[in-house]
């Protein structure tokens, strides 16, 4: 039995509250436990100069901590002059997660620029901001179909993300809170489509290497965390997915 | 009449929620009309070097907002890798006013670490602020208080913070939304202590300057603004601001 | 009596030196008791970004200190990397305040770059730059319209600055050196136009607040200060600023 | 049939030459078909500020490549005056996957500072780092241990890592140089000990999700590449990693 | 004959001003033509940490220019947020130089910071800035013999620097002034001890190469040049550098 | 007799490996002694804006050390953020130099980038850098000429450069090593060219001023050590310098 009563393969309580901000085309405050993070999606007409002229589109994804969403409070990225490596592996992450659900030539010549800002942290916050900055992201091509600017949702498939774990008794565990996963002996994310199949998986050994077998049980573990989460997106943008929507 | 169908001399709602995060020793969200800061009040066991040894605290404040809280998109100060001077001349009024209604004897040689992330903007976002640290700044002591950190509540005073103006018809308005101040002919920010007395008056006539008259109108309704935040901060905070714990 | 024998309202001698630099459409040197200041105004052909194509001008201005302008040695800018928060809200200041005194239109489609060099300090360095870098703009407005390039004058009224304060004692004081400046409970800054209406008004009672009386007495005394110095002005720039001139 | 004649399931031609510098306590030139990266290993007798005074040590690595490693010159990253996010991220992965085959403990309070220097790009830069640096590091423990600062030798396994991948047609690939990677559906770096466990596993299908059935595939064919790089490993530092000296 | 009158070999009129700065221990100004330099000397009662517990003292030296103290306005280093290679190549051969003729250990465990800041340019700044910077050297050791801080002076020679050059036609020039030297085939800075030697020579032929003879008439005329300089040094600081001061 | 045996006027021994790396269009490995850089030369059909539209090109160059190049590890100038005042001063120096050989109206409107990346330092690395980056240049001018994209030579004469330098003892020493550099009265770096004359020459006598006489020493035994270097490079690019290809 977990700290917090949660039985080994069960997830924190979630909560995605669409529209949160007024400002972007499309916003969610995701509470998974006692993390949450605000996701918003903005839309721009141009695209990075890499992509000029090509008839695509790009998303492009930034991360960051309020200083206080911590137990010890971080020194703020901007007033060091710049962002750690850890925030940079997970706001590249986080894009190449997105760009593997979309299709950029229905996107069209835009970028969709993804903010996850985490208002407070208690571990999995680059799961919880891949599952909802996704939502944010399909809110935000939502009002592009209804401003009419698209003819057909970009989103490809659904998209979720979550962490799995094994404590140093070789105990695999789904949705890891801050204190399990600083004490973990095996961390691993994995980030899957709505039909099943993985976008992403980086598992790490540091504190002591993992065997074929508990890769095989990590990942099943994950695959059913990753459908809960796909069935709670449902519910609040099962209608932009339906199924005449998608390419 | 305002577009918002204020009067001239009426403030936006307001809306103060105290211990908004889990993890700082105090914090908030306030609301005021459409703007919305998330305020934090975090303790540290030391002092900056030129306070050493000096029996003395020290509050510093830092001020950010998310890339998404404003219309347009801004670019994140942490990826230019330098802070705008708009936000280190917000962060070191925020500091400094607070500075003015706290005894840094009584606090000791630890510093009070304010941040203040705007989630959405909509004018006056500085004086929400200060409004708002304040309250977080309070409760942090309650909370030193209440461990027997602290022997005596080092705040002195109340504390707040709002905008008044000037627009084309050199109108007097009270609490500027994001429009009216976008479009004001004079612009000033006034703090005010409990006591009725200025912590600090900031008045620009960039587009148009002023009379000793029209500083006389806009002071008298800033004297206003103030007390109606004040009386509302001592709803949430006035049990730890009683006689017998001020200084 | 004041330590260098002046009296409460009285302010240090002052001397402004035009045409003090070879390469500048219009320089000073400004002399303000042991404050120094060379103070430039250079012409550029363009505008910034955000005004192009618009018949408009641009007036920025940047204030930097030798590192030994004052009594310990200060760390170049340069070196560190950054420029402080002083530094930015100090230009930003002389910026807002040269343009509230300035016709952009009848300026055109070009940039007035304002250098305040702060060569030795003694308090009052930035009221100091902007009383300067106001003759050094009239000076390259001169040669302007001289050159035939402009067809009017595009400042539209004097403008000086000055401070005040109140030292522990509550005795109001005109033009405070750095030894006052450093002791004040209470500390303004006024800049004020020829027809006697602010620009700016900037009081901080970091020390100790400030009643409504005593905001009066600042203010008059400020006002007091600011005709003495465009009296001044006008000996310098009288000619360029000629009723008909005068847009 | 691959481009350069190789099998699905062929590495390309490997080499490790030992000692490469004169300076440092260890280092090779390790060449992986065209891509040839210097890795060394410096011993610095001390720790950072976070490990101090607990009895273990720390790898530290960096990863840089030379502007014309590649076929497009890039631009300096000392000349950016920042690090890019991909070699943030190849740099955490490096230091993460040494520290899990090397008991800090008997390391003692020393850092090991890993340098990895691309000075030819061709596919695989990452994985040549860490299997090169592994050797690099063994070698400057090989030099402790021969000066009697160290009683044991710290690294507990072997440890190297190869690439494996999808191509369009969903062939399995091991080893793949740039032009199979930068086409690749599917990208996966494998991180493995000589007992055949995971240390890493990170795979990407930005391009196409991937299924479990292929993550079996490409997890076999890693673990055969891994195993065959070591058997190389051994040749040049078995006598170092010989049974007595492990822990 | 040169555009200004003057004969090939005579340098232009020159004028050191002492004391021009109240707050330096010792400062002048410099005046070469239109060239203007401000230098002053800092003394810090401590060294860099590579020369701590070791008796012996350093200096450093710091340049730089006023935006417009040159025809066209150049940005602000510390705007840019980096010094630029010419800045950087400036202050580290003034530093350089300096110490060519003091003597660490008569100096004593402290640091003299030397600030040259160009308040004009008009070519030949880096030599102005070491004929001046070391004349305020002087004059800040004459201020700590005078404490009694220092024993014996530390200046163990007279020191000072001019540029020659070539024009296109090959004529030798002294004292080459912007327009010149901008145009200069080769283009050599020569600085010279009270005693005839070199503490260094940088002659470069970026334009055209220059032969073994073209050297031979280049250095008699820096010769030349040098002594006029320390001979008018002399008068200012010749009290300071009488024999029984000399090491 | 110096500690490897060498004479007093004998270089190391040196080596250069022309078509080192596979993709720069010129590259080399120079080795003088333990001293190792790569020197690539990389042509980008642009030029910087201050050329554009000239007909002319342009010669950048670039250097760096490895972090454990040196005997003492140093930190990465990327990690830092920002790159060294010597790592300037070299750079410039290497750019300056090339351009001194080449016509650059031959060369047309392209840039050469040069790359210098010391593996290995043991003195001399600078001009190490000088006399491999002509080479890896004229070799890059040579794949032009190939290709047509250039009618002829743009490299006007041969260049090379040698460390000299006087010891304690004021014995004159030719090609000096790390020890002997850093323990020098007299330190000179010399840029001649195939035709006997000076591209620049840098003395600097920190340690101990010279003399003329000491001076016409130092300088006879640059132009001994140059020539043998340009013997050398000569067997390596005689043929693309031969007669016909000159301008």
């Amino acid at each position: 039995m977990r700290k917090d009563e949660r039985a080994w393969n069960e997830m924190r309580h979630i909560q995605i509250e669409p529209h949160y901000l007024k400002h972007p085309e499309g916003s969610v405050l995701i509470t998974v436990g006692d993390t949450k993070v605000i996701c918003s999606a903005s839309i721009e007409e141009r695209v990075p100069p890499f992509l000029r002229n090509q008839g695509k589109g790009w998303i492009a994804a930034e991360y960051a901590m309020l200083p206080r969403a911590t137990q010890q409070r971080t020194i703020r990225e901007s007033s060091k002059g710049k962002v750690t490596g850890r925030t940079m592996e997970i706001q590249r992450l986080i894009g190449r997660a997105l760009r593997a659900v979309v299709d950029l030539e229905v996107l069209g010549e835009r970028t969709v620029w993804i903010d996850c800002d985490v208002i407070q942290a208690d571990g999995g916050t680059r799961t919880a901001s891949i599952t909802g900055a996704y939502v944010a992201m399909v809110l935000a091509f939502g009002k592009l179909l209804e401003q009419g600017k698209l003819k057909k949702m970009p989103a490809t498939d659904y998209l979720s993300a979550i962490s799995v774990g094994m404590n140093k008794e070789r105990d695999v565990l789904l949705d890891l809170d801050y204190e399990e996963d600083s004490t973990a002996a095996v961390d691993m994310n994995i980030i899957m489509t709505g039909s099943g199949e993985f976008v992403e998986l980086q598992g790490t050994g540091e504190e002591s290497p993992f065997s074929y077998r508990e890769l095989e049980r990590l990942v099943a573990l994950g695959n059913d965390g990753t459908r809960q989460l796909m069935a709670y997106q449902q519910e609040i943008i099962g209608n932009l997915m339906k199924e005449d929507n998608l390419s």
